[in-house]
């Protein structure tokens, strides 16, 4: 039986092929550069994908949140640096894994390292979360009193190693073009190098620089001033990595496949079993129009080239209403499937909670549905 | 222990009160019409709260897939409308249901009549698929011509039984008004009248009609011409409701809260963790304005007011950036929890999978999480 054959519901194809180059590519890009390459796993969310970077010789990840750490370190990671404002509610829980694994935590405010203190007993990592630009969140990499006095405290804590600074440059997920993504890259990484200098300066020695964004590490090839690297969405790369240049189409290793269950063709559109809680309401913008993502007609045995000028025009719940212009439009039956690239993979990964591979391989992620 | 202090990560609240004083309201106003209340459990997914659907007296219900029409079904539910357009890859598995209840499925074209030819063994209630104006999917009303054939072929298939006429005027949650949604709702009810005695005309007796939306629903009092009602978020309610008129914010049955891990007081941002992945991307527009939510404080044993001027400026993917102008803002520190009233209940109720009653008791839905 095909692959086609056996979905009848919207289902998350992944092409193994595509997602293994994919990380044998950035991690080749690491050790050429001598960077430690700390991929983030909450793209993919995969313990099973996992398996793929670890054959690739990837020993140490990143995560978005400790349930995710969790997860991980029951699937036999051991270093685990969890890339999220630390969270004092779940100081326990931390501080739990901390006794299984090299953990790293980030620290952006004093307020946090009290209940640290009090319940800590394990070892851990700490990286002090800059902002380096991009305004989501972080200590603003200009307050040098802030970040002093940060790790003035930290250093104080007996437990807790001061490990480095890190930041997340995602205003380059919108920067329009390579050349931009290279100059937000360098002023994070340069601004990084500065704050290393003068904590050096006051005594704080040994501090490593981390950066993370898939457009710039995908992108940049000066990495100087680089200790670790920490992209996640380069896995399987999405419709909006393409649209600002990150990838190519053809690096994309997802796909939505969804059934055809009516056509109109006064306005072409044709509606699909597949909609915002499979897709995302993410989107990406062409010319100033919005598409959630785009339509692909099927192959053999895998999805084909984006439809040219498609879009899917709007989503409800389940519904996918898409725009289909050109003569593909009469290729589409009610019955037929059709791919959708998404315009934003993590989320897409995310509601969906597992794939289908290409061979018909059921690939289970941290977020699994119990059904 | 409070229901506070046992949160560490996002987490979906529940007022039952709130919820079940919901369903009783639209029951009432259903039953002093003398129309058929057919809620859809799309927005709330659970089984547990379908009891309290019950325990209102509620027998027939709508869903929006053939998975949830099983989930439900094997919660005892004997009486159960597919409110999607048949997707014939799930011919067998529609088949299968029927075998065990009531089932009605929608119709809006002929092409996947052939497919239950061949395998339907089992009686089914077929509902045409009207578009009245929503332009999302369904026969156009005015195409009388292409319903007249669909309902030629459905009366000739044996276990088919030609039941009614349904819409869902899915335009009325952008009316902007109470006043624009009245007329939306009666417009729609009205052509399907007309549609009604056209076919009945055609020789098509005893055809039901079937509207839907919660705005229509909750706001319009003449239900002349309807014989079942299909609304489904006015359970939950949400910010997107509240913000249209469909109901008031104490209507609002859930809230996400989220653990506060950052402020930056120059920009009077609280960072919670509670992103895109909870909430979904789905957002309301106050005055041109975006927000992804209404913050609130937290009271001793329910969630506040929202807070003025306050909105959910910005997502990713597991951070929430709040945007607080008002004296809150000081009230606020790290380790404290803010609640978030969703923009839109389903697709946050999608994104989390279960539920925490205020009382501290776990909900689960169809979707829950495996973990």
């Amino acid at each position: 039986m095909s692959v086609w054959e056996q979905i009848d519901q919207p289902v998350l194809l992944i092409d193994e092929a595509i997602a293994r180059a994919n990380i044998e590519r950035m991690a080749e890009r690491a050790k050429e550069r001598a960077v430690t390459f700390r991929p983030h796993f909450k793209t993919h969310q995969s313990a099973q994908i996992g398996e793929w970077f670890r054959e690739a010789g990837v020993e140490k990840i990143t995560v978005s949140s400790v349930e995710m750490a969790e997860y991980f370190a029951n699937h036999g990671w051991k270093d685990i640096l969890i890339a999220f404002s630390m969270n004092p509610r779940q100081t326990k829980r931390i501080n739990a894994l901390a006794r299984r694994v090299h953990l790293g935590i980030l620290i952006e405010n004093m307020d946090v390292l009290p209940p640290i203190y009090l319940f800590g007993v394990e070892p851990l990592d700490v990286w002090l979360k800059v902002d380096v630009g991009n305004g989501r969140t972080g200590v603003d990499w200009q307050d040098k009193k802030g970040l002093h006095e940060i790790c003035e405290v930290v250093t104080r804590i007996p437990r807790l190693r001061l490990t480095g600074l890190l930041t997340h440059s995602g205003h380059s997920y919108h920067a329009g073009s390579p050349e931009v993504v290279n100059i937000i890259f360098r002023e994070g990484v340069d601004r990084l190098n500065q704050l290393r200098d003068d904590l050096e300066a006051a005594g704080f020695s040994g501090l490593k620089v981390s950066v993370g964004d898939t457009p710039g590490c995908s992108l940049c090839e000066d990495w100087s001033g680089i200790d670790e690297v920490r992209p996640g969405n380069f896995v399987l790369y999405d419709a909006q990595q393409a649209n600002e240049g990150s990838c190519e189409i053809e690096n994309i290793a997802v796909a939505l496949a969804c059934p055809v269950v009516a056509k109109h063709p006064t306005r072409r559109e044709v509606v699909v079993y597949g909609g915002a809680i499979h897709l995302s309401k993410d989107y990406l913008e062409v010319e100033g129009i919005i598409s959630y993502g785009l339509p692909a007609l099927v192959r053999n045995d895998c999805w084909g080239d984006p439809i040219p000028y498609a879009r899917v025009d709007r989503l409800s719940q389940e519904h996918g209403i898409l725009w289909i212009p050109g003569p593909e439009f009469e290729q589409i039956a009610v019955g037929d499937l059709v791919c959708i690239l998404p315009a934003h993979s993590c989320l897409t990964v995310q509601s969906m909670g597992d794939y289908l591979s290409l061979n018909g391989e059921k690939i289970t992620t941290f977020n699994k549905k119990a059904a």
